[in-house]
């Protein structure tokens, strides 16, 4: 059986990535794609145990906090992303190896090449089909975080994990100063503009607007690979 | 003020590391000298969140195993040893480097250039004075830790941390079978023959021979300073 679509979400706070990744997956399953849904650094074991201590106002260097997003990545593709593609199950993961960059590599500091080691050994040559970068200014994305009513609309899923809205806990990145915040959205500007399958979309388009544009490119792979290709195998056999 | 002694302890299971480490705690005690007993992974807030996760049995990636022993000892180095070297306080380590190429590298099989890379990037510079490595024989080591009153005697201060005996809990390393034991203390070998500061010991000698023996190198590291010189700074002052 052929490998399923792997399609990546990347932005700074309050860009709406979940959003999309969540209209994303309701239009696949309409279509009758197999799908998953994957979030850093949860949706493992692991994953859900560090985001704890990550939530925490605990102790943690920033090369620990840059340790830990890539251990809980290397568990999320070993256990998750992987098997799924692997089934034919296509996956969206809700921030990859391009949060690293942005925000461990432009925003605390931390030097590139250190990052690129990292993430080039827990991925070990994964590459996502497509990465969509929901760019938004910094002000308009942490005023929309910033407020609770705007963070319960932008992600009504998230209703089932209160602690995601981090309305009562650590924001270890929201309240960075917003410096920090303009790093970050450089980090993404130029990964964008260097890295192959990357699409800069403007977050302040409607959520249909954007959803409409994400969708037209996910068929367009999907049909790209004609309906005797392997990708649509998953497809063709339910 | 100058930097205290930093000196670490290796072995595989049953070695009698931590007993070491204790006793050289109560020596460099009686002699006035200021001393802290950190161990990997635990001692820091993050190490202890993440050992609860090591010890349990729930699903961890090899290369996330590495990344958590890494990323709690970078907490480590920057949180404890760091700080107290500083104020000329000596630390001793149970573990360290060391552990990560034996258990990691040669027992896990992960390249040796990744386990020195991340090595190098959380130590940055940092080197022990000296690692006493307590090498004991696979079989004979496992015997030890085998045996629950074995293990009670062995470490008589985990009285106030039974996880720490693994009597209930998952064991990681302990359980492995005896190849891998005999790749670990490979791994240890080729370390204390190439490495600078290492001293390699018959953790077959008794308790009490172990300890004259590391006490005479640390009282040598100590006195070969002289009483003007910084290391015993912290001792003139208290």
């Amino acid at each position: 059986m052929a490998n399923g679509l792997f399609i990546v979400f990347e932005g700074g706070e309050g860009s709406g990535k979940s959003t999309q990744a969540e209209l994303l997956r309701q239009r696949l399953t309409s279509a009758r794609h197999k799908v998953i849904v994957v979030r850093e650094p949860g949706t493992t074991s692991l994953g859900l145990h560090l985001r704890e201590y990550l939530k925490s106002k605990r102790p943690l260097a920033l090369k620990s906090e840059l340790l830990l997003f890539i251990a809980a990545r290397a568990q999320l593709i070993s256990e998750q992303i992987r098997p799924s593609l692997e089934r034919g199950v296509n996956v969206i993961s809700d921030r990859f190896t391009g949060s690293t960059v942005a925000y461990q590599g432009y925003g605390r500091g931390i030097k590139r090449d250190v990052v690129d080691y990292l993430n080039e050994f827990v991925t070990d040559e994964l590459q996502p089909d497509a990465t969509f970068f929901l760019d938004i200014g910094p002000d308009e994305g942490l005023h929309r975080v910033g407020s609770p009513q705007m963070r319960m609309a932008l992600s009504p899923e998230d209703d089932a994990d209160p602690g995601r809205l981090d309305i009562e806990g650590h924001r270890r990145f929201e309240d960075q100063p917003i410096a920090f915040h303009n790093r970050v959205r450089r980090g993404y500007l130029e990964l964008s503009e260097s890295c192959p399958n990357w699409h800069r979309l403007d977050a302040n388009a409607t959520q249909d607007q954007l959803a409409d544009t994400i969708w037209d490119e996910v068929a367009r792979m999907l049909n790209a690979t004609g309906p005797e290709h392997p990708k649509d195998a998953a497809l063709l056999q339910q």
